[in-house]
């Protein structure tokens, strides 16, 4: 059998429907003679990272970062003792934060992110992401990556597949990682970013992160971020929320075969259940639309034996 | 001898220095144990286009295409017979287009690139690049490609780097062609863009091309889109102009072994001699600071043994 029809790369995944309709697609595409066959060149998947890659709840990991960011420099910002949303973030007042809306949330992102060199910030991401931990799994963030989702992007390479990250999430937040957890490239990570600037500061050039928002690589914004770094459709996307609608609805409405797949959080004991009511990944939209246009959706409790490579 | 060292493969290229700064930097960044060396995946090497790869002048292949959109579609632009810069456009005076600058340029650009899908524009880019002509040359211009720069990328991808084109020109302009003419994909060229919206048309998803810049890679550009696209900093880099100055000096200015090379044109009677006076690919600042960070100057004429495929 070929490595796309024998499964035997995908040993996490149940036998069953969800497992089958990966290895057709995988199989359809690859087959030489097939009237499905796509040159490797296009063989392009694009995967969103918080919750189709790994946890993002009870928040996005980035987030978590931030608030850490916050308690790392308030020294420096006596200020922030009675202003909000850094008030509540000291405080750990979740709920205060969360009232502060998408506004609170680029005011932690703009007083922890920017303000540095692109080196800088790499080194404080690659530091942080070694050392910290998830309070309910206790395990660094890069052991929470679902180990089926590792397997399946091992079996696309495999297969010809060129694999992107499309994340809502800061680009510069998860390439310093990326690599290593993923084996997803620097250059094939798709995601949010704020300005930049290239100065010449005491005759070395530093690129210097600027508190504005360059582009917001969610929703609308996936199938644009796609076209402006990948300038591929791609045949495969994966993602388990509303903000992947568009990546999926960009990648299988379109001629030809294609693979659209949503992750669906169903298993509160090994990992968490949510979909159509929550802050951090919301699946409504996007699991109407999936029944509508045939795509794959993953049952995590019954389709996955197990979640994480540590089960 | 290995591939790095043997030179065989730059075939155009006149033994000399020139060439053996190329085949050193190779030898060192890819030798086992030297102290120089690279693993492939940093092995990033970053080309400009105009000037670098292909022709610029007498003006920039991109603006002939915008020209001839223009007259394309002026019927259903009656008004264009009596405004600038499209007046001069129809009428081809160079110099009174010329004078409407940069703000005339933009003009151009904007009446002519947006305004239609981005598989429309990719569609109209193909045809016009299949059938425009060089006038001087009389050939496509995709055949007035530098072959020893052509050699050039293809010895570094031999020796495992990642070659990527970043070029002040548009992004969706040279992406077309680029894997055909180059052997650079899609997902490989950083460029200029305007700013393009996900919309569903009459059930379709499709990505439509506003009238707005959304980046200019050029100049301090060039080192902030190779951050936001490669997001590792190049080994290598290659260009011709002032444009490319912040690119080279990024490149080099670093530590480990760097190589930073510009094209200089010298040969009037092959292709075309300019640099410090000129519009398209003033090489002036870049050219000084060559000398003092002891970048490699390819002198065309003595350098090179022969310019173009067809030579």
């Amino acid at each position: 059998m070929s490595p796309a029809t024998s499964g035997s790369s995908l040993p996490s995944w149940n036998d069953g429907a969800t497992k089958q309709s990966i290895l057709n697609f995988v199989a359809d595409v690859t087959r030489e003679g097939s009237p499905d066959f796509v040159p490797p060149a296009d063989r392009i998947a694009t995967f969103d990272n918080d919750g189709t890659l790994w946890v993002e709840h009870p928040m996005y990991t980035q987030l978590i970062f931030a608030l850490d960011r916050v308690k790392a420099v308030t020294p420096m910002h006596p200020e922030w003792k009675d202003t909000q949303p850094f008030k509540a973030a000291l405080e750990g007042d979740m709920k205060t934060l969360a009232e502060t809306g998408e506004h609170g949330l680029i005011a932690l992102l703009m007083a922890t992110h920017p303000g540095m060199t692109a080196i800088e910030f790499q080194k404080i991401v690659v530091d942080w992401i070694t050392t910290a931990r998830d309070p309910h799994f206790k395990r660094p963030y890069t052991e929470l990556a679902y180990q089926p989702m590792l397997e399946l992007l091992a079996f696309l390479r495999t297969n010809g597949f060129k694999t992107f990250i499309v994340s809502g999430g800061g680009i510069e937040f998860i390439r310093p990682w990326a690599e290593r957890v993923y084996g997803v490239p620097p250059e094939q990570v798709v995601g949010s970013s704020i300005k930049t600037e290239f100065q010449m500061r005491d005759g070395r050039p530093e690129l210097f992160r600027l508190p504005e928002v360059h582009f917001v690589n969610d929703n609308a914004g996936k199938p644009v971020g796609i076209n402006q770094y990948i300038g591929r459709r791609p045949i495969a996307a994966f993602g388990n929320s509303d903000g992947d609608l568009e990546m999926l609805q960009w990648t299988t409405m379109a001629d030809g075969r294609r693979l659209g797949l949503i992750v669906h959080h169903t298993d509160a004991e090994r990992e968490h259940a949510y979909d159509r009511d929550t802050s951090f990944g919301r699946l409504d939209k996007a699991l109407d639309a999936a029944a509508m246009h045939k795509w794959t959706v993953v049952d995590m409790k019954n389709d996955w034996k197990r979640i994480f490579a540590f089960d």
